[in-house]
């Protein structure tokens, strides 16, 4: 057959549009999926695909207890794959995406999706290779403090995931290597690096909502934020030029989880107005962080993406 | 983001080998697993990669039963995946393939597989679109006389996948229509069409396997046979000019089912010296038709399909 390349090209259909794509990375409970849900809610679900990377896990949880390999080593995941099938969609196309349960910790059967306006990924590994990388508009690294972390995973995965405290305690340990060699070394690949805290040294309530610090990095083109992070205008949150690990400069957003309600819906209207489309209201799901729970930092987070994705050019 | 489609494409490996394909359609129990499966052992399994299309399936046999589909359907199947996979593999990649298992009716976790030096893909509609022929370099209809296939199909499906004669009967009254409407018109497209059939008019023992007759099409460059198959040479075998349905020139092997052991076995040998790899003794795996069950006809044409394989250019 003289020419198949050509054949296969010819009976190809013609281009399809190009989806507007996200990529979240953070460890396990870092709340990729918290960010990521209101954010979807206010895109609006229908013109969004989400999915979650562990989705290319190689292993069930039960082959895993056998291997030393948490889910955040590479090996333990379809990397290729991934990269595959972001790709194809990148290029608008559907794929046949694997599917794991998280509930039951297993490999079920794969399920079509086609991208829509914005194609959402989070998960451990999203930014892990390059070919992986160059498929998103937007990468996003979510590192919340340490202690944070581990009182989420704990609550998480004790309650919905159907592990044993004694279960997880393990799994968590092991992962602690695998996390400093392949899930952190992504942030530095992140176009925005979200960080949660709380903070010690103050007097907070138990209760009070984690700050947050965003890094917004020149890898892409940011918006640009200095008229209205005036320290007379939004006392809630402060604009700092710093400069980033790598000596590289950053714009630092740093939004404080304990002010007032007031004050924290004055910032997040003039955010939204800034960033968001000023003709409507601010989305009830942006800053949701469970039932009943609002967070400024959370809801902010969301608005500069929401930002980037749909006033994104690609 | 400037140009993704550039970032994608630098960050991709560089060209990948690009296997030789066939792809093998007919309706259910027509002898395609038979046919691939001795066709796989002499080329030697670790060279091949072979699946069935039916892994394309979109419903399960549950899900399948509330519906009037059956999968002779292209709606009861993924049709643009499995296109997408095809060029994936036809281009050097792997694919997570999903996998149908047909003893129990079920869709499962899917695999990983790599194409490898030959893909054979068999099933009810590997050549059912354009762009899926695109991907094959030689093409196959699998056509036997409808009353062969029907005992062929009642002994296998009540054996090894659980189905209950009653079901089975309804199952293959619905999948009349479909076959009419969509499994055979691939017999058009294919570049060798095999016919076994029983020859009622003869008082042959029960037992007497099948005799074959195959339509080599000009779509593709068939080995030439017209110095083997003298009358005189090789009784068991006659290859004529024929006219096809469509009024196109074709060569038809016809190849008996009746003739003795010494005939068909100095037929074998003459063709594989002609067609296989004449420094190797003829693989066992030709011809086998089940435990102890052999079939000339067959031999001879996974004997046509060999040369192909392994003779043609791409």
């Amino acid at each position: 057959m003289p020419d198949k390349s050509l054949r296969i090209s010819r009976a190809s259909t013609s281009a399809r549009r190009r989806p507007m794509m996200l990529g979240v990375a953070g460890d396990n409970a870092a709340g990729k999926t918290t960010l990521t849900a209101g954010l979807v809610e206010a895109l609006g679900a229908r013109r969004c695909l989400s999915f979650s990377a562990d989705d290319y896990h190689r292993f069930d949880r039960a082959e895993r207890r056998g291997m030393k390999l948490t889910p955040s080593h590479p090996d333990c995941n379809y990397i290729d794959i991934f990269e595959q099938h972001l790709q194809l969609l990148a290029t608008g196309q559907p794929v046949l995406k694997p599917v794991y349960d998280h509930s039951i910790g297993e490999l079920t059967r794969p399920e079509r999706v086609e991208p829509r306006d914005f194609v959402i990924v989070h998960g451990l590994l999203p930014l892990h290779s390059r070919l992986a990388r160059a498929c998103f508009d937007v990468t996003v690294f979510v590192d919340p403090a340490e202690d944070l972390r581990r009182t989420w995973r704990m609550r998480r995965d004790t309650t919905t995931r159907g592990y044993s405290t004694d279960q997880l305690t393990a799994e968590m340990a092991a992962a602690d290597t695998e996390s400093t060699q392949f899930v952190q070394p992504q942030r530095a690949h992140a176009d925005i690096v979200v960080r949660f805290a709380s903070i010690a040294e103050r007097d907070d309530p138990p209760d009070t909502p984690p700050s947050a610090e965003l890094l917004l990095r020149p890898t892409i083109r940011h918006p640009d934020l200095t008229d209205v992070l005036q320290s007379e205008i939004t006392p809630t949150i402060h604009l700092r030029l710093v400069r980033d690990d790598d000596g590289i400069p950053v714009d630092s957003v740093h939004i404080h989880g304990y002010t007032s309600a007031e004050e924290n819906a004055a910032a997040e209207k003039l955010i939204w107005e800034a960033l968001g489309d000023p003709r409507t209201a601010i989305p009830e799901s942006l800053g949701v962080l469970g039932p009943g729970q609002h967070s400024t930092p959370l809801a902010i987070t969301q608005m500069i993406l929401f930002h980037h994705l749909t006033q994104g050019t690609h």
